[in-house]
């Protein structure tokens, strides 16, 4: 098969599209003939050698995958070879082949196309273990997410609608800010702006329940601002960087709560396990998109050979919802 | 009836006993004979001036007290006047009398006697919201309590080891780490050692599940060091400062969690409230004392009207468990 290769750490000019040999599906796994993979910020990470691949995944980039079943490892139940699919990947979807967990597999959602799902298992189970299982997010209650334009978020704010949250949303620029309400938010705020104050206003000074943040340390201070009463600030990114001053005092007085949580770091089974984040996705997000409240939001698609571009083009920034990487062969 | 009252903020020297007017149960109230209150460091803040009492509340000293019911307000059920009860405060402890809403009014549990049921309330309500309302603690896991000679720390050591928890435990001084390991912990740590590369040779690498810190800013580094994949840190108090340097990098690596909640703040009713922990403490942590798997800790008794000098204990160091103030009266 084909696959994205990486010849030494640095840019996407390292990336390159060869020949490398197919994957076979261990014991409880899957081997999917991928149609189309998706670009995630942490695959920008790795080609630069900041995200180290966890022990036993593929040193193949790309965490997420659509295809068709092709091969069924020993003890694998409830799939068939032909079916449609696609699943959430610790590494190896920049290829045509892919071997996974079969328990990290979904089926394809109701109105999604074949290709358009290769870019939902990611934004679905980051979404859904850190807003919904760990965030807790109830109907009624007000969620922020920062990045409201990016690939997670414009996924965030149709779930969160769907679920009955107020939803508020940021982004960096007019037509963004128009996105995210297009897509339900029922608050869009200007970053540039003082969220926390912004945020307040909105909502009669309540704050938000959830936030749902990619920045990290750059962020932290704001968040807590934003934060209400018992409110869960759920960290997924650190795209403004590692370190930040917490001043627990401000916690303590809201009652608050920090959690900073990754996917592909989970134990495949067991509590806190990938099987586990799957299963919630296919139960509660999966019909969201047969009741037509959620679809997929692709900006633009590139071939999987092309993959260097794509992360040139995420990179640039301005990026609103997911850019596809379609096997070309496929 | 008399109170402790307060001239001024300071020091304990500005603690009197006086006396002052009876409260009066409002609506969905109880009126409680006080026979014994305790000391809590959030009292010792009070003092100084450093713990705003939240809107409504008592301006007299005292989160917990045990007594019997004197009288009910409108619309109270489920007690009579003359039951022996203990009770969570938002304040009024140190005073003969106090008027407290009947859902943070909780049954002397069996084996423990009326004096020193005034010494429970604070500690299991802290201990069950944090420890495993919120913490989640499973049994198996493991449960690390810095300081845990404290009145807070000797609770929790019994409370997590019956509900079979690895208990780890710190303390200052070698008796005190005996303590520690009489009362049920399976590890006893000197605070002054490297205690999360103890904790991790005592736990093959392991580390905390969950960790109840009183410390705040001060332990908030070694606590990340000292937490599991997938652990929660629940802070408590503040006694090592207000602002720490958080790594978010390390907390996300780990999945890691942290909460910072406190009780006196927290709505009567509803979610997230006060009826919420006591009915969490009546149905499990209650009939842990009729099993005789966790008991009362009690460091010194102190006549009410000596509040002053119990403050005065509390704030010198090396108390282990609880100081109770009794009503001379009573």
């Amino acid at each position: 098969m084909k696959a994205i290769t990486l010849a030494e750490y640095g840019g996407p000019e390292n990336m390159a599209w060869e020949e490398v040999p197919d994957p076979a599906a261990g014991p409880g796994e899957v081997v999917i003939d991928v149609v189309a993979s998706a670009v995630n910020r942490a695959d920008l990470l790795q080609v630069q050698g900041n995200y180290p691949v966890p022990p036993g995944a593929s040193q193949i980039l790309g965490l997420e995958c659509s295809g068709r079943i092709a091969g069924l490892g020993e003890g694998v139940e409830g799939w068939a070879v032909g079916d449609e699919v696609c699943a959430l990947l610790a590494g190896g979807g920049y290829a045509q082949k892919v071997a996974v967990p079969a328990v990290q597999v979904l089926p394809l959602p109701e109105n999604v196309s074949l290709e358009d799902a290769g870019g939902l298992p990611e934004v679905a189970c980051t979404v859904w273990s850190n807003v919904f299982q760990e965030g807790a997010l109830a109907e009624g209650e007000t969620f922020l997410v920062q990045g409201g334009s990016s690939g997670i978020g414009t996924h965030a704010i149709q779930v969160a609608k769907a679920f009955g949250a107020r939803v508020a949303a940021t982004a960096g620029q007019a037509d963004r800010l128009q996105t995210c309400r297009d897509l339900g938010a029922d608050i869009a705020i200007d970053y540039h702006d003082d969220v926390p104050e912004q945020l307040k206003k909105a909502t009669d000074g309540h704050g938000a329940d959830v936030i749902l943040d990619n920045m990290g340390a750059k962020g932290l201070s704001a968040n807590l601002s934003s934060l209400a009463k018992d409110g869960r600030l759920m960290i997924i990114g650190m795209q403004g960087g590692v370190k930040a001053e917490l001043n627990i005092g401000a916690l303590l007085a809201k009652r608050g709560h920090i959690s900073a949580m990754g996917l592909r770091g989970r134990p495949v089974d067991g509590p806190h396990s990938k099987a586990e984040v799957v299963a919630g996705v296919r139960e509660h997000v999966w019909p969201l998109f047969a009741q037509k409240a959620v679809r997929p939001i692709v900006f633009e698609r590139f071939s999987m050979a092309d993959a260097a571009d794509a992360h040139r083009r995420l990179d640039e920034g301005g990026v609103v919802g997911k850019l596809l990487l379609v096997n070309p062969d496929a």
